[in-house]
């Protein structure tokens, strides 16, 4: 069965992910906005260790175009879910999947209330890109995707689609508890997105070099284990020090939050630390340190964006 | 009884106090550097509220052209102390007093190790005060000064200095436990001189008006409360609640750290956060966002200075 599949949400994520598919010979479909003209004239180019393919893809500036699919990729930034409302119904038989590749915490639960809880797969992505053209991604780390249902466990269908991604030369593994692999992402994230943008920009292999950053960060990721238990997801198998060496094994890397601060690209404040912190909370988590990264963050956010609006 | 009085240090408080205490008739010598051509030339200017002055000093390159004195006011930046090594041996009788008006904790211990515990007073300066050029120095906020005796209820000496301040227009008061009103301005120069320097710079009111900056500030003096506490300085009469209304009513104010800041200047780190988290740790005190907030400015200035001196 070949399934057919839409792209909602062409950054790097949607890009990489849908492309790889579409370079398998899978049948994808693309929503696509600013970069529209580019990949129609060029097609897109995906480059990175071991890859450099270039293909001529479908792509739509609607999703009314696009039409009904079996299985659709969500990969807009978290910011901007309200315009899935949208997006999202013209794409929709009575058992399209939604696979959400978002960040952080409350991306299904978006999808599930407004589309149905049967309906909503969740991904990680362990991966870093950047899209350095409109019709150019590159990846620079890794790229295995970790898939689950959303508040079940795998069933056959997702079975299917990591098999999918698996043939395409996407390494897909099956996650049991996708809520408790979204919080042990978060150990990682929350910390090293979350330091990677004060003074003009740190990547990972700084903060860990700055005795009281990487202090800092030791601490923040055991507040999001405390959470993170404290929501029903013990992460016992990870310890932070583990995390640690792995991080300093990646040298100098920039978390997607770096990379977006530099572009002068709205954050995804929520996701990664609003939501984690009020659900932390709301369980009883004691979490200091988090609360003062979001303040911190959330002001910085709106400061650059208003800086953004000022120039425009 | 005239004393003979040094400033060593004639940033904007040096100049400020010593120049109201040579205005009111008082014999102040002056150690100036940068500034001592433009003040040798037209004189010190001091403007304000039912103020604006100018008046020749007796200004100095070293103070070994200083000579011996009876009162040393020492207004360096804390960054500097080590200089005082040098700069303070040549004004020293058997009973000059040192008087720091400097920021943060560790002043009073660095002088009492260096000079002998017996000479050292410090005063907590309640004023807002900006260099604007060389030879003139604004104010825009208060002006009392609170002075004490380290480690020592206030003798007379002490009496006497106030009245001398007194006399020429300064608004002093004598405290009785001058450790105690150190931790209680960190009470409120943590909070609001550290948050200040984030998102481009905050001044106080933006601080409060953010509902999420708000509680952070709010909790990061308990934690300084809490770590005065455990140090032997409970500060049962202040809230933070009380000071928080207090703070609203300064408009927005911007805090040394921010006045620094945007002039590219060093940050007084380790006297206002790093001092206070190490005394707060050792005694117990359990102190999350204090140890984010250290280990982030301690990052921010680093990256600030290193910039600086790319440009140099």
């Amino acid at each position: 069965m070949n399934l057919r599949i839409a792209v909602v949400g062409s950054g790097a994520i949607g890009l990489y992910y849908g492309g790889k598919l579409a370079a398998g010979g899978r049948d994808v479909h693309f929503l696509l906005r600013s970069s529209l003209p580019a990949i129609r004239d060029r097609g897109l180019q995906i480059r990175g260790e071991n890859e450099d393919l270039r293909l001529k893809i479908n792509c739509y500036p609607s999703t009314q175009e696009i039409g009904v699919c079996d299985l659709v990729l969500i990969a807009v930034k978290t910011i901007s879910n309200n315009e899935l409302r949208d997006l999202i119904p013209p794409l929709l038989h009575q058992d399209t999947l939604l696979l959400t590749l978002q960040n952080g915490l409350g991306n299904e639960e978006f999808l599930a209330k407004n589309f149905g809880e049967r309906r909503v797969l969740g991904g990680l992505c362990f991966i870093c890109l950047n899209r350095i053209l409109p019709d150019v991604v590159e990846r620079y780390d890794y790229g295995h995707i970790h898939i689950g249902e959303y508040c079940r466990e795998p069933e056959q269908r997702t079975h299917n689609i990591a098999e999918t991604f698996n043939q395409c030369g996407l390494k897909c593994r099956l996650v049991e508890n996708l809520g408790r692999e979204r919080w042990r992402k978060l150990v990682w994230n929350i910390p090293f997105n979350g330091l990677s943008i004060f003074g003009g920009g740190i990547d990972t292999s700084a903060i860990l070099k700055d005795e009281n950053l990487h202090r800092s960060a030791l601490a923040l990721m055991e507040e999001v284990m405390q959470a993170a238990s404290k929501c029903g997801f013990p992460l016992e198998s990870s310890t932070p020090e583990e995390l640690i060496r792995r991080t300093e094994m990646m040298g100098a890397y920039k978390p997607s939050t770096l990379v977006d601060f530099e572009k002068g690209k709205p954050l995804e404040i929520e996701a990664i630390w609003g939501e984690p912190l009020r659900r932390g909370l709301a369980a009883g988590a004691d979490l200091p340190r988090l609360q003062l990264l979001y303040s911190l963050l959330q002001f910085v956010d709106r400061a650059c964006q208003e800086k953004a609006t000022d120039r425009q």
